[in-house]
């Protein structure tokens, strides 16, 4: 979709390539970690989306010529734009498999690479990744909703641009079942699902040529909006008619959409008349502003609704509307690396890590991961990152380490899995989390800990900082 | 950037499409209308952007074969499939300029095409234009509130993927002065900027290294952050420092950025030791989580700042994440087309139309914009589009109608305007719109009302529909 070339950058990461290039540091080794502070729309964890777009777009990363001259222009020297025309990305990536659930303060995924690379691939990783985490989790949540009824993304019109191509890739990865972004349905192999607007029904003199002309195109796929005029007065007893002419035919009138009014009354209405008619097969299918806490509000008033067509709140993250995702560096020049705040929760945690899920016996959740140093693997206590004092005895528990490499001196390491792989995979670590991380009030704080070793190391490191 | 294809659009619009062309209706022309119901930000105006690169992606839209055969496989017929092969936009546009202040209700934009074509670009006009007016209106809130400060646009890491290219443009034609994102630099020729982040300063032994280094490496545009470690402990006095070098080499230290902390605290102390140092042409930037508010109230507290970066809020349009453009069918088949509504704001206004900005005989802005029937020029009242009995003598003002044509068959019929030209248009417009209708708080409600001719049409449409 995109032509992801070098320029699509933050300047400053050039800035800074200048000088590692000019101060020959170009093949220092560098250890960046991808993480984020907080998470998004007070909810108790997220899912990590965008990796497999991410590889892509950083194994095929070149300046084009366009790039190059729009660099000289802006005065960068030949030698640095000689050197950015050879520029490909040779570096190592670790992540967490895409829709695994993550948590603050985690590495999500670390990047090993020279210093200069791993500054120019920065502002990619977080553009592409920052979006796919948010609407995923976003998607999740209205999953986690939505009982039986289908979740189809219609947002296409309301989100960023072409970033509402991602949002209905990450859509899939949180729980939804098709989109009406015909492009993202192509390029992705994502169901895609739509029917008509209010303008198919006004270009017509009377609503039900409307519906007779679109049931006679689309006896396979019919679904009828009923609220051009007046949903309950005009548009149910035409598509009632149609659907009994379907019927007649032997076909069958698909679904009936609501877009407008009271839609827990108007669904209940339309069913009742539905049934009563005889057409108990014709589903029922809303829209309009609808978002987690609506789909709910819905389903605890046991509107009989089929299929939830989701737009804005979806596609936008609305109302956090981003991901704080930020990355960070760890290591550089064999040295462990800190950044330090007047705020703890600041404070980055050095060296290269790894990741745990800690799991009881039978190998349930045990509701806590660990961030340890590269190469550890036996614990006996995980500290809290930010609260001096506070810990919990963790040398019981099974643990599942969750960054694998994913890229090698800058090429795919892994299978490229299909949307349908990330999205099981999604929903089975969704299972395994416990209800009370998943409510939408005050939900369970999730631990995150970090190991002796990188507490040690972060306290010393930060003494010699402050000296 | 984007290689936009007839699949970028909704299914609906396809599944529409065939109904029109199976019943032999893809020649009937059609007129929809573009705008919005609600203005972004609790403001009291918005302004029109991305119309530039609407026109260009309608001009260019085609159906690859990629799109070709993936609507095969999703069970279009070939008939159908051979007229999208040969697919192009060639209707009329009619348009706002690009940067004009709009309001709520008015048309910003008008297509005059025949249905399948108005149809299939639905989803792509709405998708280029609320992206971008929702982010030029945020970027004009800012640029009311940063007095003499500059604006840069840091957001593409936050951004909606691709989204963020286009954000920054729009910024541009909000009053932004520069963008951090080299991409969007390079094809929209808008200046770049950026310097250095935390992870330069981290990966050297010491602070004061970093900087000497950088100096060094960018003596014309050196901008120190100083908050990698301590703000006022070390990273200013080596930034002193290294500004004291550069002044003695007949050099000078652009800039120091601060990220963290308190910025107008932060700001103060650092003008002082600055100034006490003889350092009085080094600029202070600022950075983290700036939007309107904070940057109004850092000027509030005359916080001595010379440069806003600005992330997150701007290229997401938080809170709001979403302008609600909409695009409603107006004309068809010969007739004037209305939507209904048990919400007044929600029926649509019929017939193909013109927009006039209402001024006093000096050419000062009345505050009121009239929408007519297209062709109407003398009006002697106009009417509150939803209040009944409300209405206002309008026949001594001036009017300058406000939609022109912009594309003719098919094609762009008036000049491409440089970004320059464009925000210059737009900070003009700003210009003549009085005080209280850019205030945060409460801002003054700018009227749009209707023609009688509009109004009694209107009427008469529901009328029929109703009964």
């Amino acid at each position: 979709m995109i032509d992801y070339t070098g320029t699509y950058t933050d300047q400053y990461e050039l800035s800074m390539a200048l000088v590692y290039f000019k101060k020959n540091r170009y093949n220092e080794k560098a250890v960046f970690d991808y993480f984020f502070r907080k998470l998004p729309f007070g909810g108790g964890y997220a899912i990590f989306a965008g990796l497999d777009d991410l590889l892509g777009a950083i194994e095929n990363l070149r300046f084009d010529n366009m790039d190059i001259s729009f660099l000289k222009k802006t005065g960068f020297p030949d030698d640095f734009l000689n050197y950015l025309k050879h520029f490909r990305f040779t570096g190592n990536l670790y992540s967490c498999r895409e829709g695994e659930l993550v948590f603050p303060a985690m590495p999500i995924l670390t990047v090993e690479a020279n210093l200069i690379e791993a500054q120019i691939i920065e502002t990619l990783l977080l553009n592409i990744l920052n979006l796919q985490t948010l609407v995923a989790t976003k998607a999740s949540r209205m999953k986690l909703v939505a009982k039986g009824g289908k979740l189809v993304d219609f947002g296409l019109r309301r989100a960023h641009g072409p970033g509402g191509y991602y949002a209905s890739r990450a859509a899939m990865i949180g729980g939804f079942d098709a989109t009406s972004n015909v492009r993202a349905g192509r390029d992705y192999n994502i169901p895609v699902s739509g029917t008509m607007a209010h303008s198919f029904v006004q270009s017509y003199d009377d609503e039900l040529t409307a519906f007779r002309d679109f049931a006679q195109v689309h006896p396979e796929n019919c679904v009828l909006l009923v609220d051009t005029y007046d949903t309950l007065k005009n548009g149910l007893p035409n598509a009632i008619k149609v659907g009994k002419e379907m019927q007649e035919r032997g076909e069958r009138l698909r679904a009936i959409r609501l877009d407008s009014g009271d839609l827990a009354y108007l669904a209940k209405e339309v069913r009742k008349r539905l049934d009563a008619e005889g057409l108990h097969e014709v589903t029922i299918a809303v829209s309009n502003q609808l978002d987690e806490y609506v789909i709910k509000s819905l389903n605890e008033q046991n509107a009989p609704i089929d299929l939830f067509g989701v737009g804005t709140s979806l596609v936008t993250g609305k109302p956090d509307a981003a991901l704080d995702g930020v990355y960070k560096l760890a290591h550089s020049g064999g040295k462990p690396r800190i950044k330090l705040s007047e705020s703890l929760t600041k404070i980055t945690l050095p060296h290269k890590k790894q990741v745990f899920r800690l799991m009881n016996e039978e190998g349930t959740w045990a509701g806590a991961d660990i961030i340890s140093l590269a190469g550890e693997d036996e614990f006996e206590t995980m500290h809290h990152p930010f609260e001096p004092g506070k810990n919990m005895f963790v040398g019981d528990l099974q643990k599942e380490p969750l960054l694998e490499p994913v890229m090698e001196n800058g090429k795919r390491c892994t299978g490229k899995k299909s949307m349908n792989e990330i999205a099981a995979y999604s929903s089975e670590r969704i299972e395994k989390l416990s209800g009370e991380f998943k409510r939408f009030s005050n939900p369970h704080v999730y631990k995150i800990g970090i190991s002796d070793k990188l507490k040690s190391e972060r306290a010393r490191l930060a003494g010699t900082r402050r000296s």
